[in-house]
């Protein structure tokens, strides 16, 4: 039966208990779609590029009365960026406390880039074909397909899980079952910026946050579309490497191979940091990694393989190196250039040996690597290429006395975090979430990409899981970010299966 | 004697013989000073960035009118981009017939680098203090410094030589001396975007351009200051490499060290295009050089060693290869990167792994080096290193089916010429000149930079010779280009040795 019913969604729903919690949440989300819908337009309404003062300060008001709404007592914290909103509901015979992270600020925006309209003004589209219909909220009558999309800026990105958990926390106190939990809610303002006053505020604050565990919902789903429990996250560093040549632009023709070329010199130094295999080359790189645990191992191993129809979908044949599979890659710290900039490319071109040339790298961390010592790592790296690492714009006596300089500047980054499968907590979780799925999910050691995980679960050390509830293919941080509506009901059901834990 | 009078340029003056040619254009230009300079203004006066159709046909009219002044019969011809200018002043008794070619067309400007005033509002400044004035044409009264400058875009390159002729015309027209060649003047107005209508052009009216010799006068003078004579110009080609990796940016984290990283293999690609002693390794690229004769390698020794002082001026302390001289490097083949793009450096950076990654390289031929051969070798190089080489942007079916796609396009180009130092004109000029500069001349086998010299040392047939005389710190093609104005006094001599050259 249970391989049945993983199958066909449809019939999953009607095997549930029909008296059942999430039954009951179901039913009332079913009667409250355009309530909820509404909830989130509004808040998608509020632009939320996080540099942008006053309009943070107006997300974090409209955040503190949804909350207020649902009975939290929340408050405003100001940071050197933007605000934190905590909020609680102490539950009566709570058996535990559940901490929720959320962020409501968005990635910066480009309207000119958006196909349905401007970032901040949501509308539902109904389907990808061209004649897919535009509607603004007040125009949405009838039956809403789970399929549409809402589009917008954070519209996955992390607005939706914040409404689904407070639809989550409506629909409980609108049927019989009380929440199991206290239930504790960071909001942040400043994660699409690297999270620079979370690990201060964590600090600060972190008796007001801690739980028996702290949920981090963010994120999309594992590509096979079932509900995702990161186990830990990456952290992530950047490095920008300059190399310089002459103190001004030459004249590729009068001085053509005789002057030195930095772009050629910066392409040489980038080479020698990988070599044919994708492994990186730069000493110690891998010494510090923790392997995974035979348990760590099993979750990946029951992941669905979702690699060739990923390849298909980026258009591309060959893995970096395909030894092991992308969801253990992601437990490796990695080496990546992000970008080139040296000279003109493009139009009429200069014919120049360009003055200097850099290159933006990032490195992803894993558990038990330190930032500050892997960024010496790969300076080390630099130095033994040949380069004298200056820490700033080399002068004439600098440059008289080395043939080679390069700088390297290290930009934010924070560590990784993990927490382990075996606790009880992390098994109850998996469970409810199971539950709520009807089928297995997606349990990943570590998330690919990057969260501010270890200031949870290293600094306040409280057991730390990831729950990724939107759909994979969300354009997340590009132009026509968009919600599949049906893991918005989904999320609602995660958040009130998680909220009535036994 | 020589020694002491090319150490001091007023003894030199001095020195002489008082009845000469050049004491006679020397005297007359010393009275006409502002009247040369106006000419100048005027004709710097007129924008003439060749995009701008308008503009350019202006500056072909003031130029035929300027001829017309000086008896030459001259004529407009249109190009598919702009006029070429053809005119001719027979001399009676001619010896000979002498061409010379200009160009009247600027790179393009941005105003707002501009430190003395706009690029087409010509100004004199009076030296490279900080209490410098920068003066109007109006506002300059009393002597005129040789070291104060001319600001101005095309005050170098290449309106001054246009000036300077015409003034040496000028002044031998008031002297008892008769011009002694027959005397032909091409003005194109697309050099400095590679001359694309000059080949057909000439093909077609080379009759009328046709010479005993051929001036190309533009460009700098060596670095030693002296007047300088180039036997040829090195061709020039450029190439547009681009490397792909997915069909869209990815997300570094999610994808990092498992896609494939076209910046990466960017870089990989141009580490193999040379050896770390600057040698290009693409099979074949020096297989077509011809040697230098004695005669040019004997040219090459006469010049001062000027690397030790160029090399402090552009701060930097290691030639790419110190195994040989700048000035016989200018006779082999170049290969050097222009620039680097993909994703982004700056700013906040985005973690992702760029969709492709592009290189700029010019390539410069020498002598007997075909383009579109040296184009094939870059091609079969970039093939040898596993890429397939698409002729489009790669599709879903090319993507699948190879592991790692270039792409590699080459934009303009044209070959080198090379014109021989035996022939008796050439002793004839070089005499010419080394008089009236009162000192020995820098003679180049082949211009380090690029010219469409052999439009007329190969096509035209037509011995060639490459004629520099502006100041070799002009910025040329950046902003504050400018004209140091003893360098237009001495192009002037240089013009009237040439005109009445027995």
């Amino acid at each position: 039966m249970k391989h049945f019913m993983m199958a066909c969604g449809v019939l999953v729903a009607l095997a549930v208990a029909p008296d059942s919690t999430l039954t009951q949440v179901r039913t009332w989300r079913t009667q409250h779609e355009m309530a909820i819908l509404r909830e989130l337009f509004d808040l998608l309404s509020l632009p939320n590029v996080a540099t942008n003062q006053g309009d943070m300060a107006r997300n974090a008001d409209a955040l503190t009365q949804m909350l207020a709404r649902r009975r939290f007592t929340a408050e405003i914290l100001p940071t050197s960026g933007s605000p934190v909103v905590l909020a609680e509901r102490r539950a009566p015979n709570a058996v535990r406390t559940l901490t929720f992270y959320f962020h409501y600020d968005g990635q910066p925006v480009d309207p000119r880039e958006w196909t349905h309209g401007p970032p901040f003004t949501p509308v539902v589209v109904t389907g990808p074909a061209a004649d897919a219909r535009t509607l603004t909220l007040a125009q949405l009558t009838g039956p809403i397909d789970g399929e549409w999309r809402i589009y917008g800026r954070s519209s996955s990105d992390d607005k939706s899980p914040i409404v689904a958990f407070l639809a989550a926390i409506d629909a409980l106190d609108a049927s019989a079952a009380p929440l199991t939990s206290t239930v504790r809610v960071i909001l942040e303002g400043d994660e699409e910026a690297g999270s620079p006053s979370l690990d201060a505020i964590v600090r600060a604050h972190g008796d007001r946050m801690r739980g028996d565990a702290l949920m981090m919902v963010d994120g999309p789903r594992h590509a096979s579309g079932r509900t995702t429990l990161n186990f830990g996250a990456r952290g992530v560093m950047a490095a920008v490497i300059t190399v310089y040549g002459a103190n001004r632009d030459l004249h590729s023709g009068n001085y053509g191979n005789w002057a030195p070329n930095p772009a050629l010199a910066l392409a040489r130094l980038l080479a020698s940091m990988k070599d044919e295999r994708g492994r990186v080359t730069i000493a110690g790189f891998y010494d510090d990694v923790v392997p995974l645990t035979a348990a760590e191992r099993r979750a990946i191993e029951e992941i669905p393989d979702v690699e060739p129809s990923l390849m298909r979908a980026f258009g591309f044949s060959r893995q970096e190196n395909a030894s092991q599979r992308l969801e253990l890659w992601h437990n490796q710290p990695a080496l990546n250039v992000n970008g080139l900039e040296s000279g003109t490319v493009g139009g009429q071109g200069r014919t120049i040996i360009p003055a200097d040339a850099s290159a933006r790298l990032d490195v992803r961390l894993v558990k038990a690597i330190d930032p500050a010592r892997q960024f010496e790592r790969i300076v080390a790296h630099v130095r033994a290429q040949g380069f004298f690492v200056a820490d700033a714009e080399p002068d004439a006596a600098m440059r008289a006395a080395h043939p080679w300089i390069a700088r390297v500047t290290r930009v934010g980054g924070y560590p990784a975090g993990r927490t382990s499968m075996d606790l009880p907590i992390a098994a109850s979780i998996v469970k409810a979430l199971s539950d709520a799925a009807a089928g297995p999910i997606v349990r990943l050691p570590t998330l690919g990409g990057s969260l501010p995980f270890y200031v949870f679960s290293d600094v306040l050390k409280v057991p730390t899981f990831g729950l990724s509830v939107v759909n994979f293919d969300n354009n997340q941080h590009g132009p026509n970010e968009n919600l599949r509506i049906e893991n918005l009901w989904g999320a609602v059901e995660s958040m009130a299966a998680l909220l009535t834990m036994p």
